[in-house]
């Protein structure tokens, strides 16, 4: 089994309180090939401007991540902060400021603070382990209860390709076209347009589709690196090596979103609701995140209360075709609704709330159309964790 | 002082339970004319349906409302039960059938219990009475703490015009060119089609730019009639009486709203978000509905911290013109933030915080547009209430 050639650590540098791990990063041995996707908030964070710049050339070594502040509406000094940030682990890792991206996540409006940080970049830098990722992990968490990592193996050319996510996030979460804070990086070989296109989709199908309170924040980002380090050969879109490398992608950025939901800020649960024979995707898509997004189900499921009754109501609210008097909704197997009445199966529906994880279907009869978002409930413990929490 | 003409009433009728009040009845001694807006959630109840199609006759005598029990999601039955309803009440006042108007709010998919309506409408009607608009209130409440009803007088033609406007709704309030439940009566005298403009503007002007939860529901509804009991002559769009009535009902939405606000479901504060020099009159609402409808922004009230930053993010996500680097933020009179940065008036912020009613002022230096929108806090009792609440 080959050397992927990805290093990491994370250590404390004071950012949090009580010498919690606030500052992470990843080093591939050599430069790789980097994709990556951003926030579309139009109030964009400091080291998301820096990034989104640099990831143009597809091309990078290192990133820098800290946790417990945001570095987001800081102004020109949060620019310069995130530079120097670059500039700083640049100079100690020995190689090209251009190779150095950076991500912040934590508290909105307050500046970095930068003393702290510089002082603690040559022992970030000198922690760097091949066993350093649950270290990374770690530092990049905020209000996240478990760190959140995914590995996957898949054979390319005969060669064994090593896959491994990282990600934090349980709270702000409704990424549109971008995501959360991931981190994924694989040894694969693999032309940078090809890895675009697979990255892409596997955004789209993952954190794209999930939702914990329908806010969008201000420092997602997703980061791909490939190194190439197992030394398969290139492979085309036509080959089934590109099939075995979508699919591994596509299961690790699925694992990596069902761990986010899992640990959502005071959830007791994870719930996927599926919307089929919608008039398109694009309807049944925004159907299911209008469920997902309802406060009122969300309550609902809190009270594993099948009150299918709230899920009409979201469903009637959304520009979308529907006929109003032929929604079936099901809980699981359990059909509870047939043409927008009861079907007397409450009772048995309140079995399926129960549970930690189950699906919600609606079934619109209209036409072709399929979407299956990801939530949580909304909790007492959603409202005390963000009325204290600072960010 | 002239008799104005309108009798109430409000009994229980075992809808809900312990005895308390769920049915009411309004009655105008003479036929009224008669305007109304209706919720544009495509999922309509029953009553809804029916009331809709009656209004267009822009004439009315009576309306009977029940809560407990929405009459929503119920299918062919709940038709059939709405329009029996207006059948039975219109037998017991010995008025035609045209002249009643049906309203039900409570419970959603369950069928009403019609045989205890039944056996209490013949008691219903023998409780009509000028003083029985306090029964009223009470009988169409649901998780509403208090009833809801608002007097204002005014001179037209020399003559003193009375209105009275009542109430209900604590939760899924976010109506859209619609609302809640609210009843209006007045003795003017007045031009249909100039009740019906008027009555419009002030509708949008006061409950459509009100949200508690970002919840539209499937029972809204606000009816006016006008019995013309106060014998002024005809007024013109031109007279200074017609801008006497449009203020007096401007003036009489607003209180409503605000009382609705005040009674949210878990609420501890009424917030007013008010966005100034946007692109549009149009992109301004959107902006603050966003903000006013943010989860995160709202449990930030809650625990009275003045996180600017999560409105900043929630501002992002609209689909609106902003610099992002250009935008000030106020609480109350304390300037938060200038050109998306602090200006290091947090603590100050704090103190109108801990207030139970203030104001937030964005101005996006822009255009011209401006637009003002009342939300509440976003609570754990809230949460509590909807986990347990079957509606």
């Amino acid at each position: 089994m080959s050397d992927p050639g990805f290093l990491a650590s994370g250590i404390s540098s004071g950012i949090k309180e009580k010498n919690k791990k606030d500052l992470g990063m990843l080093f591939s041995e050599q430069p790789a090939t980097a994709v990556g996707v951003f926030t579309t908030n139009k109030i964009k964070a400091a080291p998301v401007l820096i990034s989104k710049e640099k990831i143009k050339q597809k091309n990078s070594q290192a990133i820098i991540v800290n946790s417990g502040n945001a570095n987001a509406c800081t102004g020109d000094m949060g620019l310069k902060d995130a530079s120097d940030l670059c500039k700083l682990t640049a100079q100690e890792l020995g190689i090209s400021e251009k190779l150095v991206m950076v991500s912040s996540t934590g508290i909105i409006g307050v500046t970095l603070p930068m003393d702290k940080m510089k002082t603690n970049i040559p022992h970030l830098v000198n922690s760097l382990s091949p066993m350093g990722l649950n270290d990374f992990a770690e530092a990049i968490m905020t209000t996240d209860t478990i760190p959140k990592i995914v590995m996957k193996k898949a054979m390319i050319n005969s060669k064994e390709v090593k896959f491994c996510g990282i990600a934090k996030g349980s709270g702000m979460i409704m990424p549109r076209m971008a995501t959360l804070l991931a981190f994924i990086i694989t040894d694969v070989a693999i032309n940078p347009d090809l890895l675009d296109d697979v990255f892409i989709e596997a955004v789209n199908n993952s954190f794209n589709r999930i939702t914990i309170d329908g806010e969008t924040s201000t420092n997602d980002m997703v980061i791909m690196m490939a190194n190439g380090r197992a030394e398969n050969s290139f492979f085309s879109k036509e080959s089934s090596d590109y099939q075995t490398f979508k699919s591994s992608l596509n299961a690790l950025f699925s694992d990596l979103s069902k761990l986010i939901l899992r640990d959502a800020e005071g959830a007791t649960k994870t719930i996927y609701v599926r919307v089929e024979e919608a008039k398109s995707n694009e309807e049944a898509k925004k159907i299911a995140f209008q469920i997902a997004n309802s406060n009122l189900v969300k309550t609902a499921f809190f009270g594993e209360d099948p009150n299918w009754g709230r899920i009409l109501s979201a469903i009637g609210t959304v520009d979308a075709e529907i006929i109003p008097g032929r929604i079936d909704i099901s809980f699981d197997d359990v059909i509870v609704v047939e043409n927008s009445t009861s079907t007397g199966m409450e009772l048995q529906a309140k079995q399926i709330l129960v549970k930690k994880e189950f699906q919600v279907t609606i079934n619109l009869h209209i036409g072709q159309g399929t979407a299956e978002v990801g939530t949580t409930d909304l909790t007492t413990e959603y409202v005390k964790i963000n009325a204290s929490y600072p960010s």
